[in-house]
């Protein structure tokens, strides 16, 4: 049965300040998903809320995913979130602890980004120790980006098979078959594209907001050996396919108004679809922290990047490419410039490893600063390494 | 109205044996597109005919798009085509000139691969002149890949409007925007997924008609100049992502057994899971080609691939990736190893172009032996060339 409000631990980063958007299913409803929002360690059934008032949006928030609610556009999005706000003084709350959490969203297009300047610098070190700077020519120029995998995008919490494949190391005169000896981890923040755009109509850096739903971590697993055997030249594939996690709960962009703050200062000048210097503060204060077996191994500050989320809307679409409802977008791997800012094992081990090992639990959380000195979080992203499965396949 | 069954001329390449998929609509109702079947010059509407004749798979033949049927599976896909051949002498037939015809099936994930020998080493001469080998170390041992962007894969005959994006020749000391001016083709085979597959169940290579529907032809436009820039590290991005066009028409695997045909000789070992010496013949003799504003320009061999779709499918799937319904993958280029075999404007001018101008129709058309000396036909795939949309967004 639902409760009424809980009260909330003092500093609660899920307060009234936070919000965020879920997709859950109850016992003894388990067919019926529906849209959730997280309270503390609570979730307010907002289908039910909605249904109690008669709100204009009951539709919306009784579907079973996020994207009716993504495609109702920002003015939507603004009147439901001041509903929820009042509808938090009713009896709506189930503990999280006895709800299923579901993927929050239908995935359409997926892309990764690598915005970090520590981070690309660092990997191309590792990978290219050859060339003669670590970044690409065209590093500064544009935020590089390519396709993933959409259909398997899973949701925190659910485990992550260790990947088979070809793997070469430079010394091995030909390839070898098998579970991924080098498993690692990339900490990401995502972002979730609600309303569309039509081809040929590229989305300029300030229409960010009319565009882009909200923000949520992302571990984009990252099997090296395959990574480092077939990149070139047309990128990662399978060293990434198998399976990308992200949070189960979406927060809306305004709640993270407050954490705004200015990207990095521009090293090269940017043509004119990309230059930000007038536009509004593109970077976001979140403090992430990862976590493997409960250890903190490192704080990757999102501030720190050099590509901001606008600048990615803006890069992606100057082709003409449309957006549709659902894309979603990360910002790749996020590492700062201290040694326990990086965000990955390829950074943290310098290439040596220790990578992943079977029953490893990696966790990424990250909260931002919000108004008054409160702090708006971000839904955890968490997934247990199991082992690869037994037999590889034959034809 | 419709009519009856019209009378083929000799030789039809979408005669009786052939019999592709695709959705359509008629001027008497718009809004309700169904599913039809190309037979000559006419389209067969399957769902008035399934309604006539109370089939079972009425529903799936009304659908709006292939998915349904196409994750029915296999023996459903056999039922369905021969209870069309039963139907032809029915009053079910539109003139192809009086129907729209749209996109058959919801993408879901987009592949696209890099299977021919011939195009990858042409390829690797033009954009890697100082590399040792045109060829890759890798490319040998795994069919190269890449995820493309799902949501801008358009049907035959939609016009595509010349991309803008940024391009540094190496002679040029900064980036610039504009309009593409290296606008390309790839004249491309592609295959859509029917059943899925979970996560962690790789599909071997005899399972490929288990899942793979059909085949259809693909331009997989490109920018070369945007490609050139963007493409190191992480693979094509915009030089692909503004459009890539596909055939109306679906054909299904069954109308090309007659076409099957061995993969080229594999001068390297292969992995078990990619080693077809004693799978049934991987390749497809698919004629292939290429016109230009009516001009015959190529005439690529399907048959000259060195990966198989088979491979393709099983490389897809072997790091665990799942399968879903509506997942489509496309080969690469095709190139023969004749100058007049190449798949793309960058192959057959040796870089130097010229590239496709504003008003040029590319026109692409593929035909397979069939049983007793019989066609069989892919539906072509089409697309003009429109200007470039007139300003530069800003910020």
């Amino acid at each position: 049965m639902p409760q009424n409000r809980p009260e909330l631990p003092e500093g609660d980063p899920f307060g009234a300040d936070t919000l965020p958007y879920g997709v859950f299913t109850t016992a003894d409803a388990p067919d019926r998903p529906r849209i959730g929002v997280r309270y503390g360690a609570y979730v307010l059934d907002a289908a039910a809320a909605a249904a109690d008032h008669g709100s204009a949006h009951a539709g919306l928030l009784a579907a079973p995913t996020l994207n009716p609610l993504l495609a109702a556009g920002r003015p939507t999005w603004q009147a439901v979130r001041a509903e929820i706000r009042g509808w938090l003084d009713g009896p709506y709350f189930h503990p999280l602890a006895e709800v299923t959490l579901r993927l929050p969203f239908e995935v359409a297009d997926y892309v990764d980004f690598y915005a970090s300047e520590h981070h690309a610098s660092n990997v191309g070190r590792i990978f290219r120790p050859d060339a003669p700077e670590p970044l690409t020519p065209n590093w500064k120029h544009l935020p590089i980006g390519y396709h993933g995998r959409a259909g398997t995008i899973v949701v925190s919490g659910t485990d992550v098979v260790r990947p088979q494949g070809q793997r070469k190391a430079p010394t091995d005169t030909t390839p070898t078959f098998g579970p991924s000896l080098r498993l690692d981890i990339e900490a990401e923040v995502g972002f979730v594209v609600g309303t569309p755009a039509p081809e040929n109509t590229p989305v300029p850096l300030g229409a960010f907001r009319e565009h882009v739903f909200g923000v949520c971590l992302v571990n984009d697993w990252s099997a090296r050996d395959l990574q480092a055997w077939e990149y070139v030249p047309l990128g990662p594939f399978l060293g990434k396919s198998f399976a990308t996690s992200v949070s189960a709960w979406i927060t809306p962009l305004d709640a993270l108004d407050a954490a705004r703050t200015p990207a990095p200062e521009r090293t090269h000048p940017l043509l004119p679809y990309l230059d930000d210097a007038t536009a509004e503060p593109g970077g976001i204060d979140l403090r992430i922290e990862v976590r493997i077996n409960d250890e903190l191994v490192s704080r990757p500050p999102f501030s720190a990047m050099y590509w901001t989320a606008a600048q990615q809307l803006a890069h992606m679409t100057v082709n003409g490419a449309s957006l549709r409802t659902g894309d979603f977008y990360a910002s790749g791997t996020v590492s700062g410039p201290e040694p326990d800012q990086l965000g990955c094992l390829l950074e943290l081990t310098k290439g040596k490893g220790p990578w992943l090992a079977d029953g490893d639990v990696v966790t990424i959380t990250a909260w931002a600063p919000g108004a008054n000195g409160a702090r708006v979080g971000l839904g955890e992203v968490t997934g247990r390494i199991t082992p690869a499965r037994e037999a590889a396949p034959g034809a």
